[in-house]
């Protein structure tokens, strides 16, 4: 398979404290962990012209990965756009964390996608609420990490097609944490872990479900989608 | 609306603390704060005959609340399959706590309804995941339930068509806590509150999703599903 | 109620043919049976400044009924995101015939919503899939529209979450014809009669699907969709 | 893979115009295009002992195929609660033409699966509304079943995970006939063709779309579904 990290690569750049965690920004360490599992990775990133994203690039990819908080702003609608139609056309989409309210989630899924949130660094439990899912295989009743920011409910998005995963925080907050969501010919996963200033992308349970989201989310059949004038069939 | 309350009324007679907590029954509880709101409520318990239901009682009302725990295994099949049937029809059915393993309930959804629990009297707090739903009106972000029975997912059920509450306990479990299904011409909701040794349907907020929740489940059209042999139609 | 038809008005200015079936408008000839039935009803067009729309005026009414075709790309963007936020918020959104291809309904579904087409006049066959629900009362099993352009699947749209009818027609195709959404606060009705060059608007059965989805397009409950910062709560 | 097909093997002993078609009964027809993809395949028949079926067989296949009409009364529940639980183990389940209406079909939907049917030999149109769905690979637009059976909407099921195929007959009636649904572990395809009087069976595009639902109903994980009482994480 072959897998595109999109990261906007802004924290890493500015924070020293993040920059420790990822020196190498938050997509090279995703592609590392996915590169041992076997997969061709490529990476791309916001400062890179046009996002660092092209038609033709996204359609040699499978799947597309996607890391944003604080400049979803600054990816042009245009290209929110072309990520949009090449997941509808089949290409795989992993939103992580706060790609919650990046455009292309928000254009796929049509609703604000907005939630409760607090950054306190407390604990967050994912539990399984779908065990037999091919995302939730090797991952136990739960899994915690030690430090993540707490994203509570509501979480305005469409009912979705299948809930994997539903958090917990020391705060109590719950939160639908691992999301399926079928859309076009193309396959969508939403995953709440990831927050910049703790090392949630070295973790091996975090890791081992954006493994199985990769597998998962791999197209079947992609196409352009179209809207044909036809004719009439001959009965 | 007329709606009745079914309860297995088997702690309360046996066990003091229940029998402290609801002197005249869980049932008559619940009939008492649903006729506060000015519906007709009729009851119905275990040890009367055929449970106290029958075909021509279940057409006459418009939901049918149900709480059992222990004694599953003494409803009837029939019984069970003729609430399945009546609710196929039309009538509203409200599954509550231990009802997840009702008969009736198993039934309508075709899964093991089975969950993970334990019974520590930890608190229970209720988010709402769709603050918009008709049966979360008057419920702020969340509630409070100061003892309850812990279940936890995995929740072996139907995707719900509507995800209503989300639950957390003291000790970090998740739950889907307030569920809509719809099936045939009927709506059911499944509610979590309700363990016997605490005094939760006396909660205001319980009431209050509760009332809701009936209001919510009134029949718009009732009929017998039928398997019509028809004959081709005229174009 | 409150309700706002929303329409192009360009085919009845441009083409006899449809002025002499909508002399007023398609949207004068559905407000009109809609204030049969007691409801308060505005209109606005496409030529008007800002397509007749503005947040106070949307803000105010309970339901939103849309048609378009030409001319969906000269509905501004800004204007297509306005009616969208109000969907989310609360507002009901009826999307009518060839609006499956509205800016306001492509960014509520999130997909391409392209399907199959071909204008021959053939007959359409709606049969009721879910005759229980709300939209198909006083519907029968089936209804024949004489005219119609054909739709055909696939459709690309979210599983919808109420599959009221599907469709057939002449040439043999299917394609659901009227569909539920939950999306935000708000529902949304997808309808696919309405071909401009026929009378469908004067037909009974298509008007009462339409008085039927206002009412249960109806906000229960209407707010800004918020992201807010909270804090923890005290356990 | 190793599949089971079931069959009640009934018409084809009674009935001569059946057994021309199917000499070797219905479920030797469907074993052996399966075997030609290389699977290893076994068969059922109601008149074995058990209905030729016991927990160990299930348990060592992947899949089950079902077809069953006129005897679906002579299946013993206790057969049809154990087909049910095994898929809820994460068996795949398929469910051929009439299997609407068997025992374990209608045990894993909650539903009376009713729907509308004449017997006019009328032809099937499948139209594939989602093209991008494993089951639909190698299938056109449409694919045209010169005589079936035809069945009609309302079809009384819970709103499916997915909608493959949707169907028009000669009488202009529709019908969803190519339907996924996830429970417990497993996955259930239903799927309209197969009239017994007819060499449905035989037909390519039928056996494309039964090979493909096979490879996508084969479990990803497989386990007793319990409900276990379990203690308090330690956090």
């Amino acid at each position: 398979m072959k897998i595109l990290v999109w990261n906007e690569y802004r924290h890493e750049c500015k924070d020293e404290k993040v920059h420790d965690i990822y020196p190498d920004g938050i997509h090279n360490t995703i592609a590392a962990f996915l590169r041992a599992d076997g997969h061709e990775v490529l990476t791309a990133t916001l400062p890179e012209e046009n996002c660092g994203l092209s038609e033709a690039l996204l359609d040699s990819v499978d799947v597309l990965i996607w890391w944003g908080h604080m400049c979803h702003g600054e990816v042009p609608d245009a290209v929110a756009a072309l990520v949009q139609k090449k997941v509808l056309e089949g290409m795989g989409f992993i939103a992580l964390h706060s790609a919650h309210h990046s455009k292309p989630f928000k254009l796929l899924m049509g609703t604000s996608c907005n939630l409760s949130w607090r950054e306190d660094g407390d604990y967050e439990l994912l539990w399984a609420a779908k065990p037999s899912h091919p995302i939730a295989q090797g991952i136990d009743r739960y899994f915690k990490i030690a430090h993540e920011e707490t994203y509570g409910e509501p979480f305005d998005i469409p009912e979705p097609d299948e809930t994997v995963f539903i958090s917990s925080y020391a705060g109590g907050e719950v939160f639908r944490a691992g999301l399926c969501f079928y859309r076009g010919n193309g396959r969508i996963f939403y995953f709440q872990p990831g927050h910049e200033t703790y090392p949630i992308y070295h973790d091996e349970n975090v890791q081992r479900v954006i493994k199985n989201a990769v597998l998962w989310a791999k197209p079947t059949y992609r196409a352009p989608l179209e809207c044909p004038h036809v004719k009439k069939i001959t009965l």
